[in-house]
């Protein structure tokens, strides 16, 4: 039951890395949307692997299929399937890890949660599952763009030790497309890409920070007590792979301050009523302020690397594994419209939720 | 259908922090389990108000009240549903805030979304929210304890800039609980402690860290995709008062690592199979690995200082608040036994869905 | 998890029958909604033990307390903790049922469930726990009422072998409530009165229908596919305690014809589309269709009797056990304003739901 | 999200009868269970159409496609996507209702409900949508096979005003298969069939009871209080397309008796404790006592008949509307997988929670 998301725009994945697919099916969206393919395929183009040189070099079309839901263009409001098949399944580069874990994988935990593993890959816990995800959380920016007027924007902040000077307020989309690292900072963007590029010429990895904002997010959105906005996105953000870490607003940075620093001043200026910092990250109990929402999650750095490693085999005996085969030195660029997608889909879920509440 | 958590060990809790009580309904613990009034009330006095000098001054005994569920001291495997009376509810103090927003508080926006809110005190956004909490949580460290043998110690980490040092393999409740200030690191407790003080004095407010650990987690705990054992401890502490972020394992700090320094060797000394550091948090996958349970969550300066801030009242207009009463310096002390029930109704959820799943 | 009915508008039932009390809590109800004690009181005093010679002799006053989610007379949107507590509870009556099952009550399998239960009477499978249903479903019936203007209508149709001749369309509460069977075919009700009450001296029990309609229900509510509104009517009936059969429209008596007499044709008046019959119960495709909703519950005759009957105890040898103290020697006239609970909390789920899905 | 059932064994169905095709995601599976499509593939055959003359003649291969979840023939404990493409799908008999709704169809309540309807068929309303769930139905009855030997078997207990005699308890697989009204009663068959069959030349139609029975059901299954076992069976048999009606045990023939003569003696045997009669139906307190378990499900005659009735158009005038093309004159014979199926699944549900609950 956990392969499941949302209260009332709700998501289910399935599928696996190696095998026949993987897909979504999102129940709850609204009848009357308009939604196509391309909407879906312009966001899993920004996901799939060997989208430039310091991504994977796995090679997934990952053409959408919708098979439910839609009529003449628009969402009847009963479930949308949708899946992309599995192609380029090298299984040949996963038969060592038939019988050896690697370290921070989830091969071990999985092996024995189940007691059986799809070892062709990663299974359940490879980052294909996001695919459904990305998919599902196309219709949902549809849904808060079309109603809302809102718009999702997410980035690279930090790779490593190096950290984007960005203007949550101000970024665009395009800056953040402009470049393969997705960093709208064009000056450590480079660096980044460089220093990607070396772990992976290293067969090293790195991880980082991706910054979300949401704008226009209209006040009264999120529902207290325990799917708070907040903490809606930080289950969301930590359910996808690689990720150890969230903050809302000034996070753990926050804890450097006062409280006197660290209120955010209400004023009206006469359009409404706003505050003068933005701390809170647009949240304050739980519930959206109308300032813009501002989210962080870091990933590790990626697990896969091709330095030997010392490990166990599935029979408990020490061995070694070197890894092999074709990996994303750093995840954090095909991350972007990931957390965008979770992002998106945490507010359908509380847009819908709330329209249910106040009529 | 905000204030439930869990899917099998499932807890609602109910109540204002001005208005007759506040409680709990815990629904889904096993029958036989060993229950008493004792076991409750030792985890809601860690919590309560008035502790020390450096909590706020309200008085509330939080008496618990057991209104069903046991019988003869065991559970019926029915709901059991605790509550605590309000007692020491001084709204007088609340009066200006029934027509101006607190910054930073929950005001604003309970009232953008309900249209309505209980102005006398902070609603449902109180701390005392957290009793219903507290208590289901002692429930689920006895079942964890009995059947898995479980210990979960939270702990102080940080507070403003100051951060204890600390091994979470190590260390103790006795630690924990030997200065007011739950800090198991002596000498930056008093520091801690003289820090809370003085802002208290000021009439200004600190956050800080709050780190907890749960050993003997078998493995195989936590449910892939979206009931990650991360992605549950995160919601559940991102659901809290004042927290703005959490981490698990090497959390934002990890970011600093590639990934061969980051992986987890996996070794086997004889007893079973372990890994040589534990960056992951004990946690893979979404799943438990056997190792210890590291988790961490940040909570921001109490939004309630005595200062005069800047604010709009009901009407929009512009005017200004001078903060009153007891407050909560540092709202750290109190979080560790709230941080440690979140952690247990985590953990005894999983077990229970792992036990029907594996049986 | 299993305490808790409805997704939107939701409730958990607490309490057996023998101990504190028994209570809910309805989390999910828009704020704004003027509620008072009395309006839960006259629903629970509808309820309640001992208000004829035809009903159990045991007295409860079974006076509400409500102990959150209200405010100045308005709910706040948040949850409603309501509660009674238990008073007349004679556990002497119960000491035989402490070593041997009753026949056709829930004893036998409680204790194979739980390995335990409350022997001091039911338990959770006691009547009792439907009080906080009542409780809720008033606050639901008045949300109904005044955004809907809907009226829900229950009454008995049948017992034992004596049918009412009653027109749903046309029945009104007065009439329901003008004696004490709750039949409103005042000839029936007479025999229905000297049946019941010829089987109360008999030391036996007495079976029968409820028949429920709800006036101008809009059409458009009730969710395919698994929640369909004739589903959820029949979880919430079949939920209740002796209820063993449900029907919604024609039900079981629809077989009988064929589907050129059974369909209903559409036509329009002029005031809109109608149908010339309502064999369809008002739900067509599990939706409603803006007639009335009509459907009917089905309850055995009470398990408890005072005659002898053959048993086995708790070790598992055969016995006798003789039915002692108070029974209803027929739940259908009590069952009333409870089957009226169910179908109004099912019908205020439906609305918030259809009202998030279409704004 | 109104498409998924079951709390942990849970399936969420796709699909509308005519696009792309129809499916379901399985999760919650026990891992380790051996599953082919073969399984799946031979409940199926029994529920598509064009099986026999008294069926409709729309073709469907309706071949099962397995797309994740599996692994060398066993379930990874991770979700199962099953799917069957819509392959005859003949639109044109379908061009009328797209500016007609048929009476007693769901036509009106989607355009109501929803704004908008896949008028080329009965989009989710169409009995096609049942296919997901007998696919997940041979799954959960693999696993109740496997673990706990429990038989499912279902067969029409009544057509029209045709009751045939069965003995639920000794009734076979082969008896109710032996012909192609699966009425287990030779005699009744034959004359069932005939009647059938009169309908179909008609263009009339027809309605009847399923019934079915759980064998080796262990004690304690079910939860109190809104997942009794009963209460889950009369949601899933109300959910499916044209069930009006639903008992269990004794149902609505029940009332004709007193509590005396209804009540289930329990004794001792030797080999465990059992009741000399079950109008129990196996369910007492909504809880499994080890006896067989008997619910009956009541269909209205199929609502698609050749002749012309009264009806409105889109734009509600009165008009007319005439049947056409194939249809299912008595949906009883197909009706019996799936009401196995839905058994299965509610067993499948509760088997699981229980072993969570008690290891």
């Amino acid at each position: 039951m956990s392969s499941t998301f949302g209260r009332v725009f709700r998501i289910t994945t399935w599928g696996e890395s190696h095998g026949g697919g993987v897909g979504v099916v999102l129940d709850g969206c609204p009848p009357g949307l308009e939604i196509s393919e391309e909407d879906i395929q312009i966001e899993l183009d920004r996901r799939k692997p060997g989208q430039s040189k310091i991504t994977t070099q796995r090679k997934e079309e990952d053409q959408i299929e919708i098979h439910s839901g839609l009529f003449e263009g628009q969402t009847l409001g009963t479930p949308i399937s949708m899946m992309v098949w599995n192609q380029d399944a090298r299984s040949k580069d996963y038969e060592e890890i038939r019988t050896k874990y690697r370290p921070s994988h989830a091969d071990y935990t999985y092996q024995q949660k189940y007691g059986i593993r799809n070892w062709k890959g990663g299974g359940r816990a490879s980052a294909r599952e996001t695919i459904g995800r990305v998919a599902a959380g196309a219709v949902a920016r549809k849904l808060l763009k079309r109603d809302c007027d809102i718009d999702i924007i997410a980035y690279v902040r930090q790779v490593h030790t190096l950290v984007a000077n960005v203007d949550p307020v101000r970024v665009t989309r395009n800056q953040v497309e402009s470049n393969i690292a997705r960093v709208p900072d064009f000056e450590i963007a480079e660096q980044i890409i460089r220093r990607i590029d070396a772990a992976r010429k290293d067969g090293d990895s790195l991880g980082g920070v991706v910054e979300a904002v949401a704008h226009r997010v209209p006040p009264g959105w999120g529902e207290p007590i325990f799917d708070k906005l907040e903490a809606d996105f930080a289950k969301s953000m930590l359910s996808l792979p690689a990720c150890k870490g969230f903050e809302s607003g000034s996070g753990f940075g926050g804890i450097a301050m006062t409280g006197s620093a660290h209120n955010d001043p209400f004023y009206n200026d006469g359009s409404g009523i706003h505050t003068r910092t933005n701390y809170s990250g647009g949240i304050q109990g739980g519930i959206s302020n109308g300032e813009p929402v501002v989210i962080r999650a870091a990933f590790k750095p990626t697990a896969t690397i091709l330095a030997e490693q010392e490990t166990v085999d599935i029979h408990g005996n020490s061995t070694t594994l070197k890894g092999r085969g074709r990996h994303d030195p750093c995840v954090l660029p095909r991350a972007v419209p990931i957390v965008e997608a979770m992002m998106a889909l945490v507010l359908a879920d509380h847009y819908l939720r709330q329209r249910g509440q106040r009529g």
